[in-house]
């Protein structure tokens, strides 16, 4: 039997909290793992780089590499460097670095293709999957929100950078990239017309989710696609998307992407609230929602990777 | 057949020649190859990272790194990835800094021990060899230098710093450590004590080959080793040594290290110039001067790798 072939889209925590999760199915399924990221970030280290360097900025490759980083001892102490960060404040030139995102940008340097660069720094850390950007230029993620500033909730402001959208506390009303049609990396676009399943989310909805879906040759190859497709609702809303319901988020999907159809809406037990309204909204997108706990057991709202590995299996492993 | 084991002392571009030459020997001989490398490095990318994060100076641990990296295509590509140096103006913190030397640098900050930090970095690159600091501290290199300003040519004066002393135009007239006695590496003391080999040079005379002398547990491990001692001399003279003789490049050794002896000397036939002093030189520590065509062709003054190894077969393959 070949293996399922998984593309997974999304940035920074959820993503790899998605990643760590198609690992743990490793035991019972065979998976081909591709994982698709957003290169938007213009904060900390990563935001420091692009502006200086240029290029992508590296932050969530290296957190999507980390993910995927082999058990051997030797590549677990690479992923260890990588996420190594100096210390130090802001008068060193290398405070809040993290050493990944310095290889990575040097890669990108040294080979001049940031696909060929994640190949290679995939290959140093014994990766089990692939990582693509979703394209090969750095976009910025830019923001219509109501009521940004909490002293005027009426007034809509454009609020710009990725940082900026993800803090906000106002509501976003829509969402744009810059440049507003960026090229889709070929290398995604193709991972994506191959797969057996896409997955979305978990992760800031606005600023690590969507954007996929407002590049064009990415979004027109998901339409396309015949891979059945999973959604993974937050357990917790970030900032940007408080007061979203789970309709609101899979609204929103279907707002950016009307002809994107979804086979199961994944859901924390607990976080999802009252079942009925989810199942409704997930019904609306043709889907079917799966209940499991999914999060891990101290409260805070962070996906269990094995836990969510645990849930995936049966959903991943069904015929078709 | 055991492999010979063999220890090369040095640092910079005239270490990783000597280790280069040692690779191109393998074809002939079976070789274990411990390059033990200065930790003196106050210029560049090293001197900053040393100042700002305390550590030891890593770019000439990573050029003996480099020196020895596998010959895979994907380790030759991390070994140009160690080698690529960030361009840019002084004013972005990352500019000069070559991306091995943060690797090193975070690499020690991670594991807490440049050893470690040395062995994880070889199996990174796939070295063919081991690369050891000569100790665990970095250290300072001073030197009464007799016509340092050239106004002044009979005054002498003390030169701080490898950087200063390395481009000194004066004649070196003593060198001292800060601290004066720094510990030796255990392993790099070991490794003397298991040696058929010790290597010398070639390199700068005062900052990368007599340090080595000047740790007192180094040089008492160099001096009780039962291993045959080769030095190989430089094809010109570094600034530091401008004027000085064959005779004098050997007094300086026996100088810094009395009980030393030497098995072998090993130069270019067109650089030694007339070979009559240049053997009673080797004689007088009870050498046999070897001599071969080891530079490159084009005339400047750079060991030839190749060459230099062809030179190395048949006195490191002959019976004791």
């Amino acid at each position: 039997m070949t293996a399922a072939k998984v593309v997974a889209f999304g940035g920074g925590h959820g993503l790899s909290a998605s990643l760590r999760a198609l690992r743990h199915c490793a035991g019972d399924l065979d998976l081909d793992i591709t994982a698709v990221v957003t290169v938007g970030d213009d904060g900390g280290s990563s935001g420091r780089l692009r502006a200086e360097r240029g290029g992508l900025p590296p932050g969530d490759l290296r957190q999507a590499l980390v993910a995927l980083a082999g058990d051997h001892p030797a590549t677990r102490r690479s992923a260890g460097l990588f996420q190594h960060r100096f210390a130090g404040d802001s008068g060193d030139g290398l405070a809040g670095h993290a050493v990944g995102n310095l290889v990575l940008c040097g890669l990108m340097e040294q080979l001049g293709d940031p696909v060929a660069a994640l190949e290679h720094a995939g290959a140093m850390l014994g990766a089990v999957g692939r990582v693509l950007p979703m394209s090969r230029q750095p976009v910025g993620i830019e923001a219509r929100v109501r009521g940004a500033d909490p002293a005027r909730p009426d007034e809509v402001r454009t609020v710009r950078g990725q940082h900026q959208v993800a803090v906000t506390t106002g509501r976003v009303e829509s969402l744009r990239l810059t440049p507003t049609a960026p090229d889709a990396c070929a290398e995604a676009v193709a991972a994506v017309g191959e797969a057996d399943w896409l997955i979305f989310g978990p992760g800031s909805w606005y600023t690590s989710v969507l954007p996929h879906l407002l590049v064009p040759g990415l979004a027109a190859a998901i339409v396309a696609s015949r891979a059945r497709r999973l959604v993974t609702l937050n357990l917790a809303a970030e900032k940007e998307t408080l007061g979203l319901s789970v309709a609101d988020h899979l609204a929103a999907l279907h707002s950016y992407l009307p002809q994107l159809t979804v086979d199961f809406v994944l859901a924390d037990s607990k976080a999802v609230g009252d079942p009925e309204p989810a199942g409704r909204a997930a019904e609306s997108l043709g889907a079917r929602l799966v209940l499991a706990p999914v999060a891990v057991t101290d409260g805070s709202p962070r996906h269990d990777p094995a836990a969510l590995g645990a849930a995936l299996v049966p959903v991943l492993g069904a015929d078709r």
